[in-house]
C-alpha cells in the first residue's frame, strides 16, 4: 500500500483530503498530524469518520514523514515556508496546500502575506499545480504549490480566452463569492452561526492575497502583464465558490469563437464542464466534486464578456486538486479517487 | 426621561434589550456596560445600531448604575449572584436575566449550576418574573429573576392544565428545540457556521440546568412535586424555541376541557395566542415578538396529550419578558414597547 | 384615522408593508386585497399576524379603494399597468411597487418586460420615488413609481459621485446579490429549500429588467447616457441586497473627494449611512431597516473605485421606501413608522 | 454488467439511488424513468450529474423494465401498489421504496394512507427490508418493502432493548426531527426557502403514517403489541433525521446492560455505530453515509431511558438501505457501493 502523510489533517482541507484518500484505489492515509489535536484520533475530532478513519493524530515528526511514500502539507501560510524545506530533504514528493510556494516573485510575500520569504530557492523549484495549465511540469515536479481556491476558479475560466487572444488583458474584474469553509475551521466572531447565517458581505476588497497569484498565472498565459481587480465575498453556505468575471472581448470576438476556444482547450479535460449556452453554473452542481463548471455571456450593450465559474472550494479548490496532482506525479489515472 | 441601565449589553439578550428599549415609549437605555467591549460604542460592536444607538460601552461602575432609574442585569450565570447584592444597595428595581436568583432552593445550585450560592437571603426576596404566573408579586418586586427561555415555553404551556387538574403530574416529558442564539455570542467550535448549519443534535440530555427551574414552578402551580424529563436540542436557525410536551391527561379530560382551561387562564393575556384546533405553532410566527403560541393534540391511541409551544428565545424568552416585567413593576401598560 | 389600501397584500412586499403600517403613527391598513387568498383573513395567510392584523383579504374593488385615503399597489408587473389608470380615477395618491411606471421610455417595455405598454400617458405623470433623488417632485406627485430593489442599492451608491463628476460614466459594472425573498412568494423548484439552501448562482446575466431603470436614473444625474453592465445573483438568505459596484474614477479623484461628495449629498439624509473607511456593509446590518449602508475603496493598482452598498430588499428596496414616499407626499415626518 | 432499473428516478430518493449506483462495483443504472421529466436526460434535471450520469428519462414501460436484472421502484405511495404487481410478473427482484407493501395488516391502509389496498396478497409476499431485523428473509425475498426513514431511525434504536427485555413495551414516545428533503422535491409553500429557513415546527402530531409501521416491527421483536406516540418535526436543513426516543426501562436495567445489549446485537453490523458514553449523535456525522449512530442516557430522576438515533434520511433512510438490500439479495458484500 502506498503510504501517504497528511500534515495538518484537521483543517477543512486536510479533512477533505483524508475523506478522498480513504477511498483512493492506490493510496491510503498512513500518517496524519495535527498540532492542536495530537493525542486524539481523527474520528474523535471528526466523529463522522468513526469506523472509517480512526488513525491517531500526531505531532509532526520528520522521521515518520520520511517513512511515507508521499507528502501532503496542509499547513497554514507562513508555517509551510518553514517546514517544506525540511520535508524536501526526505526526498519524497510533496503537494503543499499553502500559498507559500505559489508566487515566483519573492518580493510579493511581504505585501500580500505579511512575511519575508525564507526559502526563495524553492520558489523556482515549485510547480504551480493547476493540471489544466501545467500538466507536463507537474509530472516531473518534486514540490507542487497547490493552487488557491479563488485562483483555480478564475484561471480555469480565462486560460482558453487569453491563450487564443479573444480577450483584452486590461481591466479584468473578478467578483468572487465563497462559502464559509474557505475561512477555515477556527471559531471566530464573524463565522459564529447567528452572525454568519442570513448575512452576506464583501471582504478584503481589492486586497486579497490571491490577487498576485492569479495575475502571475494569467500573465504567463497571456505573455504579458495582467493586472486584476479582485473582490471576494462571503456566502452563508458551507462550501462552493462562484466567480463572476468581467473581461473586455477583443475586437471581432463572437460567441462561437469563445465556445470553440473552450472546447479546443478543454475537450480532454476530465474535470472541466462547459455548460450549454442557456445554462449557468451553480455551486450546488459541483459540490463534493472535482469539477469546474463554466458558462459565459457576451453582452452586446457593453461589449463585455461575462464568465461564470463554479468549483467546490474544498475539492477542486484544495484537496481534490491535490489528489489530482498526486495522481499525475505518480503516473496514475488522473481521475483516481476523484469520481 | 426614564433612565435604564443595561449591564452586559453586548450578549444577544442584552442586544435584544437595547433594541426594544430604543423604541420604548417611557424608557431609554442610558448606561450600558460590557466588560469585553468597554471603550467601544455599542454601534461599533453591532453596526446595525449606527445612527440608532451609539452609546459608549463602559465597565460596570456602581455609582453610574445608581444614577439610573432601573437596572437590567444581563450578566452570565455565576457573575450575577455576585453583582446583584451590590446592585440592590442602590435601591433601584432590578430585572436579572441570569439563573442565579430563580431557584428558591439554594441547595440546587451546586448540582445544576456548579457553584455554591453566595446570596441565599436574596433567593427569597426575588420574584420569578413570569407575568402569567406571578403578575401581582411582580408589581411589588424589588428583584425579578427573569425566567429562562426554555422554562418560559414550558411553563406557559402547562399552567392552565395543572391549575385545572386536567393532567397528571407524573411523567411529564419535554422535548425542546432552540435556535443557536440561545448558546450565546462567544464563538465556539460547535457554533462555527460550517459545523452548525445543516446539522441537528440533542445536548445535555436529562441534564440541563433549566430542569429544576421548570419543576419548581410547575410544582408551585400543581401544589405537589412535579418531576420532569427535559431534553434540549439545537436547531440550525438564529432564534426561536419550540417545545413539544408530552403529558398524561387526567381521567375524563377531553379536548373541550383543555381548550376551556387555556381560554379561562389566558383570555386577557396580551402575549399568549392559543391556536385554532387544526393549526400548530412555528417558530417563525413568533420571531421578533413577545408572543407565545400554543396548540395541543389529544392522542386517543395512547391517552397522551401533546402540547406544542413556540416563543422567540430572545424576546419572550429573555429581553421582551424583561421589559414586560419592567412595565408591570412601573405601572406602565404591559405591552409598552413590545408591540 | 388615515385609511390605507394595500392592493396585493400577500406578496412579500405587501406583507412587509402591512407590517410597517400596523405601527405607523398616522396611517393604518384599512382595505387589503389578494386575488389568490380573498376570503381568508390576513393572519390566516401569515399566522405571525394573529392578534396584530386580522383584516379580511378581499378581491380588488375600485369602490372600496376609493373609500381609502391612500393607495399602495403591490401588484405584479404587467397587472399594475392595467389597474393603475383606473386607480388614478379615484383621485387618491398612489405608490405603485411594480416596474410598470418606472421607465420613461415606453419603447423599453417590450424588450425588458415583455409587454407593450398600454398607459404611456401615465409614464410622464409618474414620479420615480427615490427620495434621495427626487424629494421635491415626490411631494407633489399623484403617482409614485416605487424604485426596484436592485436600482435603489445602485442609485444611492452612485448619485453623489456622478453629480460631482468624480467618476466616469463609461464602463460601470454592477455585481449584485439578493436574498431569496426578492424572487417572490410563489413556490418554484429553484427556491425549494433543499435546492436553494447551500447554493449560490448568477441569473439573468446582463439581461435583468432593472438594467434600463438604473441607466435612466444614472443618466439623469450624469446629464448624459450611462450604459451599465448588471449581473444579479441569488444568496441563500431570506432578505438583503449587497451590490458591489465597479466604476472608473475620474482623473484626480482621491478618497477624500469621494468621502466629501457623499457627505455633501447625504449629510441630512435620514436613511443613508456612510461607513468609516475601514468598514464594509453587511446585509445583516440593514436587515429589517430602511437604511442603505455605503462604503468604498479606491484601488491604486487598477484605478478602479469599488463601492459596496447594502439594503434590505423588502424595506428600503420596497415597502419601507414606499412608506417613506407616502410620508413625503402627505407632509409627515419622513421617518414616521420607519425607525 | 448488472442492469438496474430505477423507476421514479427524479425524486430525491431516486436521485440518491442513482448517485450510489453510478459508483457501485457490480451494478449500474440502466433504465431510469420519470413521468414528469421523460424526454429529458437525467443530467438536465440534475445538472450535477453532467458527465456522470446522462441517461435518458423515460416513461415507465414494462418491457424495458423486464430487460433489466433488478428493479428499484421509487414511486409515490398509492402508485406503487398499482405498479408493483405488474413488476412482479417480470420475475425480477424488486425493492420498493414506498409504504405500500410495508404494513402486513391491509386494514391499516385506509386510516393511515387514505386508500384501500388493492394488492393484499403481496403484503404477505413482501419482506420488510431492514437488514438488522430481517437479513435472512431478505436473502430470499422477491419483493422488499424498503423501510421508511423515520421507522429506520427508531427500529434500529430499540431492537436490542426489546429483544433483551430491558425496556417496557408501554408508553414509548418518539420525538423525531427530519431535514426538508424528507418532504420530497415538489415545490410547496411550506418548503419555499424564505418560509422554511429560520423556522422549526412539528407536523402530523400523533398522526404520521409511519406510526403503524414502527409499531408493527417493534411488536414483532417484543412478541406483543407495542403502541407508540410519534411526533415528527421539520428542521431547516437538507438531510438528516434525529430521533429522540423516550422509553421506560424495565426493573433492574442499568447502563451496562443496555450497552451490552447493543453490542451483542450490533457487533457485526457494518452500519451501526454505538457511540461512547459521553457522546451524542449529530445528523452531520451520518450525512451522506449509510450509518445509524446511536447513544443513550438513563435518567435516574425519572427512571426513563432516552435513546438518540441519527441517520441520513436519503441514505440509510432510503436509497442506501435499498442498495444494502440489493446487495444481500444478490449475495454481494453488504457494503458494496456504500462505503
Amino acid at each position: 500500500m502506498f503510504k501517504v502523510a497528511v500534515l495538518g489533517a484537521t483543517g477543512y482541507a486536510g479533512k477533505e483530503l483524508v475523506s478522498i484518500l480513504v477511498h483512493h484505489p492506490y493510496a491510503r492515509p498512513y500518517y496524519i498530524t495535527s498540532e492542536s489535536f495530537s493525542g486524539q484520533r481523527f474520528d474523535q475530532v471528526y466523529p463522522e469518520f468513526r469506523a472509517v478513519c480512526e488513525l491517531p493524530l500526531e505531532k509532526l515528526d520528520l522521521k515518520k514523514v520520511a517513512a511515507c511514500d508521499f507528502i501532503f502539507a496542509a499547513l497554514p501560510h507562513g508555517l509551510s515556508v518553514k517546514e517544506v524545506p525540511k520535508l524536501l530533504e526526505t526526498g519524497k514528493k510533496i503537494v503543499d496546500f499553502s500559498g507559500d510556494f505559489r508566487l515566483k516573485d519573492a518580493s510579493l510575500y511581504p505585501t500580500w502575506y505579511g512575511y519575508e520569504h525564507s526559502s526563495k530557492e524553492n520558489l523556482s523549484l515549485s510547480v504551480y499545480g493547476l493540471p489544466e495549465y501545467n500538466r507536463e511540469q507537474i509530472k516531473k515536479a518534486k514540490l507542487i504549490a497547490n493552487p488557491g481556491c479563488y485562483p483555480t476558479s478564475v484561471l480555469l475560466a480565462l486560460k482558453p480566452l487569453l491563450a487564443e487572444g479573444l480577450i483584452e488583458t486590461e481591466d479584468i474584474i473578478v467578483d468572487a463569492k465563497s462559502g464559509v469553509s474557505g475561512a477555515g475551521r477556527s471559531p471566530k466572531q464573524a463565522y459564529h452561526f447567528p452572525e454568519c447565517t442570513e448575512n452576506f458581505k464583501a471582504y478584503k476588497v481589492a486586497a486579497h492575497q490571491h490577487t498576485p497569484e492569479i495575475e502571475q498565472e494569467l500573465s504567463s498565459v497571456a505573455g504579458k502583464t495582467v493586472t486584476l481587480l479582485f473582490t471576494p465575498h462571503l456566502v452563508p453556505m458551507i462550501r462552493g465558490i462562484l466567480s463572476t468575471i468581467y473581461v473586455r472581448s477583443a475586437a471581432g470576438t463572437d460567441e462561437s469563437a469563445i465556445r470553440a476556444a473552450y472546447q479546443k482547450h478543454y475537450i480532454d479535460e476530465p474535470f472541466i464542464r462547459l455548460l450549454p449556452p442557456t445554462e449557468l453554473p451553480e455551486t450546488k452542481h459541483v459540490s463534493g466534486t472535482n469539477f469546474c463548471d463554466l458558462a459565459f455571456r457576451l453582452d452586446p450593450r457593453t461589449g463585455r464578456l461575462i464568465i461564470v465559474s463554479a468549483i467546490d472550494n474544498l475539492v477542486k479548490g484544495a484537496a481534490g486538486q491535490a489528489v489530482q496532482n498526486m495522481n499525475i506525479m505518480m503516473g496514475w489515472p488522473e481521475e483516481a479517487g476523484l469520481k
